[in-house]
């Protein structure tokens, strides 16, 4: 078990971009700083929380920006993310997420021993083996019942089945029942914003309904917490959601970029700021050009790469370690040249690279660890 | 960049398989040894040499157990991986793949200092780079040209194509021309066997006279190299390859179990060795259950994984960290139970861990790290 995989990364700070070793992982710092600037524009003088989600980058560069800009934490998905994000100095860090087992539970309680910590739940008996993790660990946790509003995966159904989860986390002197978890993953990628509209206004009326339930017995939910880049400034205007937590806005991706705005036209409040640099390594028709990034360096689950700057050229093929590129014309595209793809899917792409090459212009102006990349547990 | 990732095995050495963390990535000990030596055993008699292929495993401790029954040595993609591979003591080591630029062939280089090492070109002016780039080191490079032989990807046409290159690599004196790469990607997961061998035979066809040119030029190909494990005994019967690269053969994947015999039942030669451990996190409506393991933990390129043991379990939606299965009854899987699944592909999903667990029965025997993980440099 000594061998660890020899890892450093593909780019020198201050060097220029056309050095960098591919595939990478690129930042555009520009864009991604625009980005940041943007969501914060469109949620002045809302009265909503900020907590990105930091599945999509893990990167605690990343998120110690957000909290500089006033977001109040961040949210993720393992208990091994929050340890990463607590470890680099975030204070208030929420598990949007069940957690089943004896391991994580045990380490969930004692990291809330050292922050602000929140999980969620959407089982009976999970609420009491969370209880005694915590009463183990000598600390106290903060705990959301998640409400399935339209995602079709965790999460109890609005109404009665809420209440009688918040009851149970309410009466463990260990456990602090903080309010609702409830988000709509599939509302984020619907096309059409009458769509995104229509699944959100039914989430909210379930919620407000299951809101009344639980003020009503006494339970009163101070946090009501999801929403994703799709869909947040629908939340945001809710009066029902206390926190949004989009993540991809930092990035964006080739499949959010398919999200239309009333005109028809595609949603253009966030910009594309993140690339997979590769490398045209084979060139020997007239109208493929192969690049060294394949399944391993970009995750292909909502789709194909899309090609930047290349008229006509479309990334058709994945192999582990190949892309093959179509070309309208043999003009275009030469054994050396690099290039600069969109992924479809910005979180599982991130994931896949350990370095985020941050670049302004054509200079390498930082490198960040994703320090979280693998913290699947 | 002092923040590196928080990795440490799911597991302990010793310990009941019920004790491991998930998602964690398995491997059944008792299958992966019975698939060594059915390989072995397919190959006995047969006058053609085994050079796995370690982009499928990019874990040291299973490269020492192919050289250690007889491979030759392995293959790969990238520099980095022949890196990884060489540092682990794997003395022969060949780049099924072409490597361009200049950071990349100078590490390649390098290492020939300390390895056999080869690569391959299709390109005249990538030889003229290797070639600088080995003097530059101080070493001697093995070069293959690689052939096109179906998986329109990389490489030139069989042929004239072919034989101007070799001449280009020979013409150096720090290249020296062994050969032919000739992989048929695309004829591995043709689903019937007269698919595979029509494909194969058209290319062995094109490689003899591809041959037969270059022998009458005083350029003879000393070796011819390609095949994968669903086509390999086919190449191994050809009388023109003679060395073999597969490398799914030691895991397995639901892919590659969707390739039939002639009987039309899925090929048995090889049994599924590798495995995706998760754990049932939510459970809150009768038909659906949802484990922790999502885009994440395993590559969906080809086919969601496959549910063991769990019968009328089905895998159908993947999320970055979840997997929703839908199931026939309410009866089956309940919240904590694990569950094994087949990865649809095993080389990218992998490429998602760190450390592949390494059980005989009920009990963690070791843990291998995969080395290679990220190496795609």
């Amino acid at each position: 078990m000594s061998e660890a995989a020899v890892s450093f990364p593909p780019a020198r700070v201050g060097a220029d971009i056309d050095t960098i070793d591919t595939p990478a992982l690129l930042l555009d710092l520009d864009v991604f700083e625009r980005n940041l600037e943007a969501l914060d524009r469109s949620l002045a003088g809302r009265r909503v929380r900020l907590r990105p989600h930091a599945k999509a980058h893990k990167c605690p560069e990343i998120a110690r920006r957000q909290v500089a800009r006033g977001a109040v934490g961040i949210c993720c998905q393992k208990v091994s993310e929050a340890e990463v994000f607590v470890e680099s100095g975030i204070a208030d860090v929420l598990v949007v997420n069940e957690i089943v087992g004896a391991a994580k539970l045990a380490r969930l309680a004692r990291l809330a021993g050292r922050a602000a910590v929140g999980v969620c739940v959407d089982d009976e008996g999970n609420v009491g083996e969370l209880a005694q993790a915590a009463a183990d660990a000598g600390s106290r946790l903060d705990v959301l019942v998640e409400v399935d509003v339209g995602a079709n995966r965790c999460g109890v159904p609005p109404g009665p089945s809420v209440l009688a989860l918040a009851r149970r986390v309410a009466a463990s002197s260990r456990l602090r029942f903080a309010g609702l978890q409830a988000y709509h993953g599939r509302a984020q990628h619907l096309r059409a914003p009458e769509e995104r509209r229509a699944a959100i206004r039914g989430a909210v009326d379930e919620l407000r309904a299951t809101l009344a339930l639980l003020e009503a017995n006494g339970l009163p939910a101070a946090m009501v917490t999801g929403a994703g880049t799709g869909t947040y400034e629908l939340e945001a205007d809710s009066g029902v959601y206390t926190e949004l937590q989009p993540g991809s806005y930092v990035f964006m991706d080739a499949d959010y970029g398919r999200n239309l705005d009333a005109d028809g036209r595609p949603v253009s409040r966030f910009a594309q700021s993140l690339f997979v640099l590769a490398t045209v390594m084979s060139r020997t028709r007239p109208s493929r050009a192969v690049v060294d990034a394949g399944l391993k360096a970009h995750s292909v689950d909502s789709g194909m790469p899309l090609v930047c700057g290349v008229p006509g050229a479309r990334y058709t093929r994945p192999s582990d370690e190949h892309g093959v590129i179509e070309l309208d014309g043999p003009g275009t595209l030469v054994l050396g040249q690099k290039v600069r793809l969109i992924p479809g899917h910005c979180d599982p792409t991130v994931n896949l690279h350990d370095w985020l090459i941050c670049v302004r212009g054509r200079l390498v102006e930082d490198i960040w660890p994703i320090a979280a990349r693998g913290a699947f547990f």
